[in-house]
Parts: structure tokens; C-alpha cells; sequence
């Protein structure tokens, strides 16, 4: 008999809060009422923090996609050339999107287990000087990685492009300090470090960036997808676009607030723990890392390898039937779905606690299909890696 | 001192129940947990016996502006003629999502106090027998004015045209019969009649609707904007196209099993009365309907015109710091705002305990400005006219 | 066809605020952990705020009934004589405690729609030089009337007396100053002027009663009617006696909290307006007030005498199932249940609004009922007398 | 830096569910309500299947002691002879009540770490042929140990004697068939198994023990301890008593028919599991059981003995900080607090999942404590426990 699903620990969304809980399900702020539109705007400075910059913030009513197509719709002009890192599925896809709305990607492929290097993307830069948009993606979540975003903004900053970057997933997990390395529009969603509902996305978007939305030949403007409606409407004149997702919005102030009350650099500890250890105590029992490299993996999720044989859909619900475990297989529809599980430690759910009762739970799980692990070692190395 | 608004009765977004507020601030179901597929299909289906459909149904993940301009990215092509009824804010605001997404609009326009008559219509459908779609919307919120729905699709079937509706606000307060009146798209928001938090949308979509998106030059696919994806990935084969606002989609389960469980005939009653009865008291009290006739009066809100030299935001904050009773002005930013109240009627406060509240506190707070009205007069008319 | 009762505008338990209701349905603090002892304790020190003591504050684990008839337990000895003041049911039921655990009581009675006054008391007091406690019930809210707490208090300290108090309804409506009026123990509600759900009561205890408690000749510990336990146990040593009330006790932090907020003054004049409005309401639709002059009625709930004829089981019945507000008749089982009926204007229904509501529904079914009222100029009269 | 404590793993009060905090934080129901009441009566059927009885059932306003006191109060006169198992803390604490309230009290005593034989209870039986009652605590749940009540309730009905048993903590988590066994009264609290807030009590009552309540010489009524009135009052005329803890008994409700919805046998398998498997892990890790024998074992918490030299506060402490993993001492005052610490497994916290990870958890700390454990062979030897 399955028991309740008491360890919600996918790659997104998690398990909320309290605190989040009790914000989404406060009753209805009227989004014309000053309470509102100061939670509003505290909301906003409050990702300044979280992303470390004084450029404007602009929250999307919608999903992390609707944030990144946005950047497309509203950045592009037909012509423009884009170099876009693709080391998995989401970098791919956006190739998609800027080809959709009128760019030429240059791509710059990795494998899916492992993350573009600078020297690479530099050279991509150099051979295509009139690119004017160096696209990012920061973590690919469905394969468990992380690129050095750090470095790698920098790299198309010098080579004179806008930086466009999606960190939707890992932002907050890691450092993102759009002003100091010269980041022009990032994305984050709501559902995964921060740890709320999925509904919402926030982006930082520079000077440089508001200038190209305002200067493409056809500037988006009245549409859901506009992002300059955000600044001429809202940030300058106090009027929505249209009617903002009120009840998320207070649950992702909660989120936010939450976040930066424990603050940027023990979450990032927590996180480095978490990871660390989760991989730790996954190779110790037998089982492999996804990621080609310990430096290569990000720490939202762990990406485990299956092993030769082991149907992951099998595994998963065994973790979830018998442990009230759940995580994520990769995303359906790509190469790599079924070769590898992931257990997220995002939000709430970023605990050492979390990560062992996952571990024993896979370990448990893949023993009764016939899989030997050794359950007590990788119990024992994960404690061994914790701070 | 200002009192808590515990009387929320503006145009929407408005009060939440207690079961939708249970359901939004529950834990998160993970959206591809069997449980959230189900919740999910169940949504559907209800929304069909909401729209007496068996056509489709999409739920878009965002208020219902990002409903209205896909119906217009994912249905029009270059040069298409539409013919666009417009008696306020809504209709005329839809010409400009028809024009730049390639349609040539026909325009059908009235006072911003009154609708289009079947008369006016035809002879404009007469006139452009190459137009290929009608556009029509329901209620125009803003001016609190209401279309003989029913007749106006009847025409626009009769003439060969595609019949989208706009029914935001209003669809579930008064009949909205798809299947019978040959609707091709209606969309409805979560946050008016329904009593959900803003942030979905969902539409009912004909088999002719789904040909024609699929047959324009560029059927939309891979966006947000996409309402094909949500049939080829979601309604065929069971994906998400993006990660659904999962708490929304559960917040709108119960609002619109709570809908149904009462009833559209006792739904239809109470707005009737509701409606029918504020305005009685509007009346007596000595102030005057913003629609020109009772039959144009929409129930959703009551529009109060303004008398000579009421400021209204004044009026709004009286109400509000006094008496806890937050209602609407017209629409920010349109010809009429300042001209008009709107008492609002959906969802929870769809009750004549909160409109005779909202007749006291207007009654008394319009006195305090100086202007005379009979309140005794208003509550007596308003309780003659309940059933 | 009911609907949902969205007004409990009874004489208690009542509406609760989203405050309340947050804290009181947020996970579980365990009792033994530092966050409910700190919250415990900050719950004690804001009701020396409420009542304006230094006294201890000993917060019981039960509805007002078990501090009540623990103060009689832990307080008499076999003999003692206590004068009883009797306008109403809580007086007389007082009685039946004083005598149960081994005092004889002098009784002080008045007819059950008046209040007593200071020179019947003081004949009594001085007829009774042996008496050593006066126990004086402040609101009979079944009767809606209130005492002259100040006066009532002062005179039993002047003839020797400790003062016990019941202020389970009213405390936080008016004053109670525990300190300069010399009161030994007073006890109030959670679920009356503080909103907060029923299960706990609060008490006030001076030195003098701690005193008493310690040196009958059974002094009463390790029982759950033990209000030693709580100073020897608890606030000596830092044990619960037993496990306290978690839930409840949070609910009840976030009720004084919200009341200490808005303040004494504030709440004091809300109070006296709703009363006052109310009262002025009801009698302008021709109806009367139960008690016999209005200083003695309290502000708590508002005492209606049914006109002859009038069934108050269906006037209550009607004001729910057609208006949802739901209002109390009197205690069931007394001399008084049917002759009258009352409108409750606690917590969160101490609002004009509410009350206005209540009277519009009220002058309603009493029409439908066949009883003629004049329900405008109630509302007007209502109007009228708000500040 | 302290981490949130999400794992509530105490010997009671524990982790609330989403349904039971859903219920909790609710808007309040009012007590004379017809929802109430029927909220109640479905309340005290429900608690008939629970306890396998058809025997009444009353559901006492307070934490169990005051239920367990209240039997005491009710049920005995002056100079009954008690039989009174003591194998802990509550048995050695009923001796206070029985001798209290007028009874002299006959001890059956064992050390704390062990439970009453059959032969031991039969032979003070047999000496005591006058004795009327038998007290029995079935958990002794400060030292984790579990009485074999079918057999000891089977001794004292054979020997004439009313059973009285204490199931506080583990009815639910084991049989209790209360009709088959011959109980009189049985109590259990809403905060341990059935993982409701703490505050409410139920018991079945049988004819027997009615007729013992109301042929004392001073039948106790009209008291917050009478349970007779709840009987007479509530039972047989439909009021209240007092106003009913309306918040706390929809969470009791919501509670109790989540056990019920699982079903007996399935809970029963769940402790028995949990159980064995925490005791396994325990041991593999080289640490002792406090319970002398596994048969003397409950399975709603698990009793670790305390090596030589380990504080278990701090040992508590740092499962808390670093783990968010709370777990119990044994009861603060009680001869045994410092030589064991229990990990709770009551209500939603009876899962494999969390014991694996308190498992984790206690022996990361132990060993950071300087005391040598096996964390891994500890888990293995859980694993290997598991259905």
C-alpha cells in the first residue's frame, strides 16, 4: 500500500514551506491595494539582494518558460546572431526560441553529463565577432550539471555581447552576481532554490537590455510576453499590465524573504553540503554520478546514473510507494530520460536529512529489483562528507 | 483608523472561499505525480459541464490577457478580417491584439454605457461577407454592461464566421451554452465568478478552432502562447508542455467544484437577484446605473455612475477605511474611469448580505462628502427586490 | 436554498482572523521545544499588557468554565463566605460552584435584564463583615448587560474582600485594570473579544489570591484544576504540568497579539460605536433592547427583546438561510432563552459593516415573519450614530 | 546554524498532517451549529470503530490527563480498593489520583524498564478479592514499554473488577477491542497515534462504568470534570456542557477518519514495522534498547538506552541543530530522564523513511560526541527489518 508522499524531492517544484504555505493561502490581496503593491515591490528589491545587482527587476506572471521565451520575443531582431552554449536540453531547446523569433544560433555543443569550457565558448566568440548575444544556461537541470557562469559571462561581456542567462533552476544555490560579472537579463523561477509554487519568474534586466528591447525594429508592447510593459507600465507609472498573479506573488515574497533571512552564503554552504554529500554516499554505495566531473555538478540535484538493466520509472516508484520518496527521472521527451534519476535538494528540501532518507530509500529500493548496493556505505560517506 | 477590508468586492480578483484558499495553501502535488493528472483531467471535465461543452478544454497557465492574445497569435493569419464588436475597454482593446497579429479588423462600436444590438451586428456581417471570424465579448467588466450573447454567436454562425467569445468575467453568472449557441473559443478567468486566485485561464475549443490553428501559415507551437501544444502534447499524449502552476490548478478545482455543486441554476439565481437588487438600491438612494437600460446591466458588478463633482477615489476610500468595503473604480487608464463605481458581486460575495453592506457604506460614506442620498430608501428597495 | 454562513455574528465563539486561523493550522511546535516556551511566555506577558497588571498570568487549558471552577477549587476553604453578585445566568451558576466546594453563598440578585447596583452591593458587603471574597461576573453577556466592574471591585476591596472576576466575555471590549482597581482574579476567553478559538482561558493572579491558593487547608496541586501547578510547576521551574494546547495556545499568541496592536483605546471605541450603533439601530426599526437602560448593556452583543409573537428559532433560522449571518438566542436551558435574541460584536465582527449587515438581515425576516419594522430607519438611525 | 526542525519525531505531540491542519486552521465552525454537531456525533462513531466498542463515547475537553484525573473523580468513593499496575511513570502517577480522590490504591509494580506479568497482577487479584477496579496503563511511554492489556483487562474481569485502562498514547497503534476484552473505560489523546493537536481526549464508556459514575455517593456533576454530564447533557438532551473546543475536535475528526480510511490492520502493520526496524537498526548500531525484552517493546516510540557517559540533552541537541530531527528524553522529573532518549513513531512520522533518518541522525551525533557507532550496519540492519 502506497504511503503518502511525505519527501517531495524532484528536480521542481518541492515541497513548500510553511511560511510560503501560509502566504499562498492567506486570503485574496486585491491587486490595485496598496498592501499589495508594496508586497509587490518589496518582492522586488528583495531580488536585488538575491541577485546582487541594482538593475530593474521584472517579474513574469508565468512560468520560468514564459520569462525565457519573453527574452526572445522582446531582444531579437531578425538577423541577429547568437551564440548559444547547449550542453543539454534547455540550452537546445532555446536554440529553438531564437530561431523562432528571427536570430541565427551559433551553437556551442557539449555532451548531456558534462559542461561547455571557456577555452571552447572563446573560441566559438572569436570566430563569430558580429554575434551580439552570448545566451547561458546556468545549470541544466535534467542532467544534473552547472556551468562557471562566472567566468563564462565574462568571457562575452569582452567580446562585447549582451549576456543573456538562464539560471532559472540554480540561482541562489550558487552565487549570481549580475553586476559585478556583467550580466544584462538572468531568469530565475519561482519553484526551485526559492522554494515556492510554480506560477511566477523574476528576472534582473540591465540598462543594456532595456535599451535593445526599446530599439528592435518592432518593440514588443502590449502583450503578455512584454517585458517592457513592465517598466513603462508598472515600474514607471504604477499601472498593471494586467492582472498579476496576487496569491503567488505573496507566497514567493514569503520564499524570498525566507531566503535572504538565512542568507546567500549559508545557502550556498547548505547546498555545497547537501550535494557533496548526496554524491558521496551515491558512489560509495555502488552507483554512479552522471556528471562527468565533481566539479561539473550542480547541487540542486543529484543526477545518479542508472545502472545497466535498472528501469528508473521502476525505482522511482518503489522509492515513492514504500519511503513516501519522490524524485525525478530526467525529462521525459529528451535523449538522456531513463538514464538517469535525480534527487533534488532545492528549498525546503536542500537538508542532509532529506538527502539520507533518499539515499536509504534508493538503496533499498534498488536492492529488491535485484540491484546489489551497499546501502551502509553510502550512508556512512555522505556523513562523512557533511560540514 | 483603518479597519481590515474584510469585505473585498471589487470587479475581480475577489474573496477567496475557505475550500479554495484549503486547496491553494495545501502542499504542493507534484505536477507529474498521478495525482496532480488527475486533479488535473478533472478540472477539464468540469469545465465542460461549466461551458456545457464536449469540446476541449485548455487551461492557460496565466490571467486571461495571455488566454485572449493567444486565441489571436495561434488563430489569425496575415490579412484575415475579424469582425470586432466594441462597446468598452475589452472589445476595443482586442482590435489591437487582432491588428498586430495580421487581422483586419471591422469594427462594430457603441457607447461605452451600452451594447451592440443584433440589428447593428448583422448589418456589418452583411457588409463583410469575407470576414471569417466574430469576435465578441461577453461582459464588458469595466462599464458593468452585459451582451445578449446567445444572439450575437447565432449571427455570427449564421454568417459563416468563427465565433470567439470573451466570457472572462462573466461566464457561470448567466448562461454560456457552447455547444447550443456553436461558440468556437470562450475563454473565462479564474479569479471572477469562479472565486479562484488570478493566474488561469480556461478556454473551451471547438474542433473547427483546432482545424483553423492548425491550418494558419505558422500554426503556433513550442510556446507559451501555444494553445495547440496543451492538445498535441497535453490532451494526446499526457506531457506538460511547461511546468503548470500546480497550486493555481488546485485552487480552481475547488472553486469550480464548488460552482457546480451548487448549480448553474441557483448561480444564475443569486447573481440575478444580487444584481437586480443593488441596483434597486442604487436607485432609491438616489443615484444612477451607469448602463443605459436594466437589460444591458451585466450582474457581476454593479457600475454606480457618478454624480457632479464625487470624487470617486475618495468615495473608494471612505468605504474602504470606514467600513472595511473595498470596491472598484472603472478601469485605470480608460475614457470612463472616474465616471463610475463598480460594486462587485462574484464569487463569495455574490450574497445580498454583502451588498446591503456595501449600499450602507456607500450611503453613508457619499454623506460625509456632502452629497445627499436616501440610504434608509436604498436598503428598503434593495431587500423588496430579493426573491 | 442556504447558504454559506459567512457572518457568525454570535455571542461567542465567533469569527476568527486570518491571523488566527494561520497560526492556529501551522504545524505543530513541540511543547518541550524553545520556540512554544518563548511563544508561551510572550503569550503571558502581553495578557499583563491586556489586563494592565504585573500580576502572574496563568493561561488554563480549557474553555473560561474550567478557570472558573478552579478558581473555586484551588480558592475555598469548608465555610468560607463569599457574596455572590447574580444579574444572570454566570452569577447564578456561580452559586452552584461556591457551594459545591464548601462556601456559603451570600447571594446579591437582580432581575436578569439590569445590572446591580454599588448601594445593594455595599448593604450586603456591609451585612457580611465575615465574607472574604466577592465574585462578581462583569458581562451576563446571555443577557447582553454589564456591571460597573470599577465601582463593583472597589467596594469589595474596601470591606476586605478578594475579588474574584469573571470577564470571560467582555475583557478587551472595556476596561478591566487589574492592578489599580485592586482585582485578585479575573478570567477571560479566548474566543470571545480576542477572536481566537475556544479551548483556552487566561487568568490574572495577584499575590493575595497566590496566597489564598497556598494556605486553604487542601491546597490543590497535580490536578488539572490546579492553578498552583502553573506557578510552582511552570513558572517556578519551567515544566508543563501537562501537555499544554499548542494549536491553540499559537492561535491565541497571534489573537492578543493583533488586539494589542490596534490597541486599548482603539478597540474600547470600536466597541462603544458598534454597541451604541446597533443598539440605536434596532430600536429605530421598532424593536427593543433587553436590557433596561443602556449603560447597562454591554458592547459585546446586543440583547433584541422578541416582540410578542415573534418565534426567535426562526428569525435565527431565516437570518442564516437567506442572509448567512448566524446570531445567538439566548443560553439554551435558562429562564430568558426565546425572550430574546443576540447580535454578537466580537473579534473580528466588531465592525459597523457587520452590523449593519445583521440589521438589514434581521428587519427582513422579521418582515417575512409578519413583524412589521421599519428596517431603513434602522439603518439610518445605525448610520447616525456611527463616530 | 540551526536548521527548521521538519521532522517532529517526539513521543507526542508529533507532525500534523495536511488534512488535520486543513481541518485545524479552518474557519471556526460555531458549537451549536448543525454542522458542529453533526461534526461531533460523527466524531464519537468514528472513535466507535476505533475502539471496536459499541459502549458510548465522550470526548473530553482537555489533554488526557484530564480525562485520566476525571475517571478518578467520577468513578471512585471514599475507600475503594484499587488494583494499580505500575510499571512506569503513569501508573506510579494514577496511585496520586486514586489516593486523591478517596480510594486506596494496591500497587503492581515492576521496574521501569519492564511490564506487569500476568501471574504477578492474578496473584494480587487473587489477594485482593475486594478490590472493584483494575487500573491498567497499556504504553508507558517514558520508558517505551507495552502491557499485554488483552490478558490483564481478561484477569481483572474474571476477578470482578471494573477495567480501567490508560491507552493514551498507543490504542491505534495496537488492538484495543474494548467490547471483547471487557473494558469499562478506555482513554486515549488526540496528540500521540491518531497525530492530532494536543488539547482532547476520548473515551469509551460501558454501561457498567455509567452505572458505577452515577451510583457514587456524590455523583459528579455540572463540572469541567464530570463525565456524567456529558451523558446527560450532551449525550441524552443534545447541549453542551460547556462550549466544545470546536477548532481541536475537526482536527480530532479529520484525524481520526484518516485512521479509519487506512484501517487498523494496515496502521498495525505500519507500528509493527517501524518498530521492529527502528529496535534493529538501534542495536546494529551498538546501541541498547531501554525495554528488557522485545516483547515488552511498544512501537509508537523507540527507547534508546544511553551509553555510559553520553549526555542525551546534548545528543538531542545536535540531532535538532544539524538535522532538524526531534526527538524525546525520557519524561523531565522521572527517575529515568537522562538514561534514554525515545524516537517517536506516532501519526505521520510512523514511516520507515523518517526512523531511517533519525537513525542517520543519531548516530552522525553520537559519533561527533566522541561515542563509536555503526551508522551504516545501523541502517542495514533497519533495511533488512522492512516488509
Amino acid at each position: 500500500m502506497a504511503r503518502s508522499t511525505d519527501f517531495i524531492m524532484t528536480g521542481g517544484p518541492v515541497e513548500l514551506s510553511d511560511r510560503v504555505r501560509g502566504a499562498l493561502g492567506g486570503q485574496l490581496i486585491f491587486d490595485y491595494s496598496e498592501e499589495f503593491m508594496t508586497l509587490f515591490r518589496d518582492t522586488q528589491e528583495k531580488f536585488k539582494t538575491f541577485f546582487r545587482t541594482d538593475n530593474d527587476i521584472v517579474m513574469m506572471q508565468g512560468e520560468a518558460l514564459l520569462a525565457l521565451e519573453a527574452v526572445s520575443v522582446c531582444g531579437l531582431d531578425e538577423g541577429d546572431v547568437v551564440v548559444n552554449v547547449e550542453s543539454g536540453h534547455y540550452g537546445e531547446g532555446n536554440r529553438y526560441f531564437l530561431e523562432k523569433y528571427g536570430a541565427t544560433a551559433i551553437p556551442v555543443e557539449t555532451p548531456w553529463n558534462t559542461v561547455v569550457q571557456p577555452e571552447q565558448l572563446e573560441a566559438v566568440l572569436k570566430t563569430h565577432p558580429e554575434a551580439k548575444i552570448l545566451w547561458l544556461v546556468h545549470c541544466e537541470t535534467p542532467c544534473g550539471t552547472q556551468s562557471d557562469l562566472a567566468t563564462l559571462a565574462r568571457l562575452g561581456k569582452e567580446h562585447g555581447c549582451l549576456v543573456f542567462v538562464d539560471s532559472v533552476s540554480c540561482a541562489g544555490s550558487t552565487e549570481v552576481r549580475v553586476d559585478e560579472w556583467g550580466i544584462d537579463v538572468v531568469v530565475v523561477g519561482s519553484q526551485k532554490v526559492l522554494g515556492a509554487p510554480p506560477g511566477l519568474s523574476a528576472m534582473a534586466v540591465s540598462d543594456a537590455a532595456w535599451e535593445r528591447f526599446r530599439s528592435v525594429k518592432a518593440p514588443n508592447r502590449y502583450s503578455y510576453f512584454s517585458i517592457l510593459d513592465w517598466k513603462e507600465i508598472w515600474l514607471e507609472k504604477g499601472f498593471w499590465p494586467y492582472t498579476a498573479s496576487v496569491s503567488e506573488v505573496a507566497a514567493l515574497n514569503a520564499a524570498v524573504s525566507e531566503y535572504l533571512e538565512v542568507g546567500h552564503e549559508e545557502h550556498f554552504r547548505r547546498y555545497a553540503e547537501v550535494g557533496r554529500a548526496t554524491r558521496a554516499g551515491v558512489r560509495a554505495m555502488g552507483l554512479g554520478i552522471w556528471p562527468d566531473e565533481e566539479a561539473h555538478a550542480c547541487d540542486v540535484v543529484t543526477a545518479v546514473a542508472m545502472p545497466e538493466g535498472v528501469d528508473d520509472e521502476e525505482l522511482r516508484r518503489r522509492m515513492r510507494d514504500q519511503f513516501g520518496v519522490l524524485i525525478s527521472g530526467s525529462l521525459f521527451n529528451t535523449p538522456i530520460y531513463g538514464k538517469l534519476v535525480r534527487i533534488g535538494h532545492m528549498g525546503k528540501t536542500c537538508s542532509p536529512t532529506y538527502a539520507l532518507a533518499a539515499l536509504s530509500a534508493m538503496g533499498h529500493s534498488l536492492r529488491q529489483m535485484g540491484h546489489p548496493v551497499d546501502v551502509g556505505a553510502g550512508i556512512e560517506a555522505a556523513l562523512a562528507a557533511l560540514d
